[in-house]
């Protein structure tokens, strides 16, 4: 096939520009560090909601829209918080041709808009926990952005809740964090996820703890795909979130949020994709099953449509690419570019045989199979090609993650992966040191790989990689 | 039951604001005009963003998303657009801390961010047509505001779509029109629609033709539902999108727009809703089923948990209200001030006789329905829910519509509903003269009731009415 890409090992950077814009799935908009998603790309992102909005739903949690627009004075509320968010954010000045009274802010995240609200709403250990989410948009004034990964709009999801102690809001931070975030990441998207407590100087502004999934990119930099954070009861004296007790006493509620955005996509991209483009996990894939025409003719589109519908009526994704106008190989490319799991390719000989022709575009492999045993074989390779890039992506987790012993070997382990080293041999001060290389301690777990409660555990391990 | 809603009778627009409040549907934002949709409320827009992406689907159409932020400079190409946007915008005017060198407004619609990347992806009449929708929230400023009447900042969808002539645009316009909205508003939303044509004093700021749906609130006033906009060339023209014909030659597109938003969650809560608070279609409802005990004991519990489960399982929307702490009365007021259709209360008296009772929110009738028979009465008891809420708006909208002949009985006639009289007795002028009485042209109709096709037709008929 035309090399319609840069190959990832000459340029991976422009093989992530080239794959976003041929794919279809995203370009630049007009404001500074903006972005279009064209259908391509938010099929994608919708699949995804799908996804993560039941399992937001299992855990009990109930969406609401909150505005977009913050008056300002609420981030002075919570001092940690308005230190680390004003510097991002854009600011409204103006309404129906007149000066505002109050600046606005556009929500770069919702704590303190919800915390006012949440205020409101809960007076008693009965209104308790308190679970809201919000599919929206949110904006953070970037320097540097980069389509999915760093833009300055983008659409998420971020979940904040009230409970009454803080043993009820940890729990709650890490339900999210492994049964909502891993389970989707890992499950759906096929990518294996480090999970981890963040460094004080990693955690979310006005955080007690964070708590964050990460994953490995196949230039061996790290993306951080979801954080869970513990706000203790911060933001809830910042609001006022009060509520009576059981024992009749006022007390101030514990909270937490929590947040995922289109920046998985870009996750799914660099966490699967090859040199012939996307590679989409088949639980995920807005287009499972393509069924193509090789040529044009009445009867192979006849047997295409039928094929199309009987594998639909399976409860299967699927697109019919019977456009006979456009050669088939363009079409091929096309369809590997976007990464449909599975492709059925129909020609007047296949059919002449009785048969069509199976690609996997993840193992890479064509049959020829009988038109009575299609769904066998298109059940056959979907789960396949699920179960290979799960072992492909751990498998280079694994080959890319070393142990070191110091600082200067972690900057240099971090050139190709993970690094992982005792967190009391790196500490604070080699943190800073190796930001000064741009490798940044990722996340912190216990030596079995398990989720510390807090950073106050001893003999934690570190994470430390290049990141996006 | 207690009263707790002002009745409609005494004072309409305080019952709705009563309603919004106590069924915890929405509250007031802090920036002007601005709204928290509730979990409440937001489930009911859930159910109808589902039920109207699977039609706006069915045509073709794709999903994607544009940025908030438009610059100033693209309102300013097409004349009567800016005209008729400018002095509602939200101005962004800072970013990052410094003053941004081109003003930026947050949309008030997209029709020109969306115009100027379908320039870029408009080439051949093959990409024709150009089918678009995005789910997003718009803000306008305004100085009367109510809660999803009239607010600031709203949630919505806006179709945009390309097509290769004026044929094509126009029925795809009124294919929305039919089959997405008023499919939508009659079928779930149980809420007949007057179809028709705007006029132009009344038709959106750059559109060639504007047609509506309309419904009748049971105060009298009508409430714009719906519109679909048939845009012609003009924005094609402002945002150069052309196309090579079949023929070779280059030519611009004629596009469309559609929307449709949480201002139809306001038509839900008035359409149907009584002194009792809402009454949600089935169709619709979030919630279909409230499955309540009435008083607490371990064998009512099992027996409420069993009955929810099998009512899931037949694939209903269902709730367990098993709130023993809280009185069953108040959870009964609830109940319907949220408007659940239908709601199956278990006590231990019932569970003694081996029944429950099956409480109907539309129909207000209670019966005793023995355990075994409960799904067979609940589904009787949906459909006649459905079908009275339609029997009951259209009997309403009928006994509300009044034949006047001049525009003084117009004026007259709709201080009650909807006076329809010739078009021609009324014309521009009149439309004028009514609008001092705040009595405006909701939309015109051929004789027969059917859409025309524009305001060149003669003989078309003008429904005139107070509005929302």
């Amino acid at each position: 096939m035309a090399n319609v890409l840069t190959p990832q090992g000459e340029d991976f950077p422009r093989w992530y520009q080239d794959v976003v814009a041929k794919a279809q799935l995203a370009e630049n908009g007009p404001a500074r560090g903006s972005q279009v998603i064209r259908p391509t790309g938010f099929a994608l992102w919708e699949r995804m909601t799908a996804e993560m909005d039941a399992r937001i739903k299992d855990t009990g949690t109930e969406n609401a829209s909150f505005p977009l627009l913050i008056p300002e004075s609420y981030f002075r509320r919570e001092a940690d918080h308005v230190e680390g968010f004003a510097p991002e954010v854009w600011m409204v000045t103006q309404g129906g041709g007149k000066d505002l009274e109050e600046k606005l802010a556009i929500r770069p995240t919702s704590e303190t808009i919800i915390g006012e609200y949440m205020a409101k709403w809960v007076n008693s250990y009965r209104d308790l926990p308190l679970l809201l989410n919000q599919w929206c948009n949110v904006m953070r004034y970037e320097m540097r952005t980069r389509l999915f990964l760093r833009s300055s709009e983008f659409l998420w999801q971020e979940g904040h809740t009230v409970h009454e102690s803080y043993e009820d809001a940890h729990a709650f931070t890490l339900r999210i964090l492994h049964d909502v975030y891993a389970d989707f990441m890992e499950n759906v998207l096929a990518l294996p996820v480090l999970r981890g407590i963040k460094t004080e100087a990693e955690r979310f502004a006005g955080a007690l703890n964070t708590f964050a999934c990460d994953a490995l990119m196949r230039d061996g930099k790290a993306l951080q795909m979801g954080t869970s954070h513990e706000l203790g009861q911060k933001f809830a004296k910042a609001f006022d979130i009060q509520f009576q007790g059981k024992d009749g006493k006022q007390a101030h509620g514990w909270t937490t949020s929590w947040g995922t955005s289109t920046r998985m996509i870009g996750g799914l991209i660099m966490g699967h994709g090859d040199d012939a483009g996307l590679r989409v996990p088949p639980n995920l894939a807005p287009v499972q099953v393509s069924v193509m025409i090789v040529k044009d003719s009445d009867e192979v589109r006849a047997a295409a449509r039928k094929l199309y519908d009987e594998l639909k009526a399976d409860g299967l994704r699927v697109k019919l690419d019977d456009r006979g106008d456009i050669a088939f190989g363009r079409r091929a490319v096309d369809a590997e570019l976007k990464g449909y799991p599975v492709r059925i390719e129909l020609g007047p000989r296949d059919l002449k045989n009785g048969e069509a022709t199976v690609v996997s575009r993840v193992e890479g492999s064509k049959q020829s199979v009988p038109l009575g045993m299609i769904a066998e074989a298109v059940a056959a390779a979907l789960a396949g090609a699920q179960q290979q890039l799960w072992d492909e992506a751990l498998g280079f987790r694994e080959a890319h993650t070393v142990d070191v012993a110091s600082v200067d070997e972690a900057v240099e382990a971090a050139r190709t992966g993970y690094a992982r080293m005792p967190w009391d041999a790196c500490g604070v001060e080699g943190e800073a040191r190796a930001g000064q290389s741009a490798v940044t301690v990722r996340l912190l777990q216990r030596e079995d790989g398990s989720v510390p409660d807090s950073l106050d555990e001893s003999g934690l391990i570190a994470y430390l990689a290049r990141q996006y």
